[in-house]
């Protein structure tokens, strides 16, 4: 359950500027800032099952964004691959003014793909 | 006039699934294979500017994801900052074997970020 909760958000993160700016707002009070459906209900004076309904209607739209661009797929994958990087860089002992250079290089370019 | 060219290819290529598969079909034969739109009209049996208006139309859409996500911004950026790393990594002459293999998850990265 916590796993499709993160899943949902870093969809979200990815793709949330492509919903409506209603969709917008309910999703983010939903998974940027943790609100539960019966919060954000009494917040815009609505039923729960409306809330609901909006947060399912737009998982769906994220997640056809998803199947169709893929990017949360190739964002793990470089990740992954930043990681073996930093891993590489730790055993270069001989080299370690410029290891510590390519390591920042590595942070930052984790630092692009993590804002939004 | 090829820089606008380019860029729209490059729009096309990161955003083009987005578009319905009719002007996907269009776009992919005016950018990827770099018909002209009097062969593309010919092509359909449509006027020259009923192909222009399906292109002009695609583009406008393609930039507006753009404006929202923003990948080609981050994807530019990320593309720098992994040609620095290849630099440094030229220059860390006593790590050769190391710096191979660091070199080649790099490569690695710069392939997902090109494949869609």
């Amino acid at each position: 359950m916590i796993e499709k909760f993160e899943r949902m958000a870093m969809l979200f993160a990815f793709y949330g500027k492509l919903l409506t700016p209603k969709q917008q707002e309910i999703l983010s009070l939903y998974y940027d800032r943790d609100l539960s459906l019966g919060e954000i209900a009494a917040e815009y004076r609505v039923t729960r099952q409306a809330v609901h309904d909006i947060i399912k209607r737009g998982e769906k739209i994220l997640e056809e964004y998803e199947e169709k661009m893929g990017l949360i797929k190739k964002f793990s994958l470089e990740r992954d691959k930043l990681s073996r990087v930093l891993k590489l860089l730790d055993g270069m002992v001989n080299e370690p003014a410029l290891a510590h250079k390519i390591r920042s290089v590595i942070n930052e370019i984790v630092e692009i793909q993590q804002t939004d």
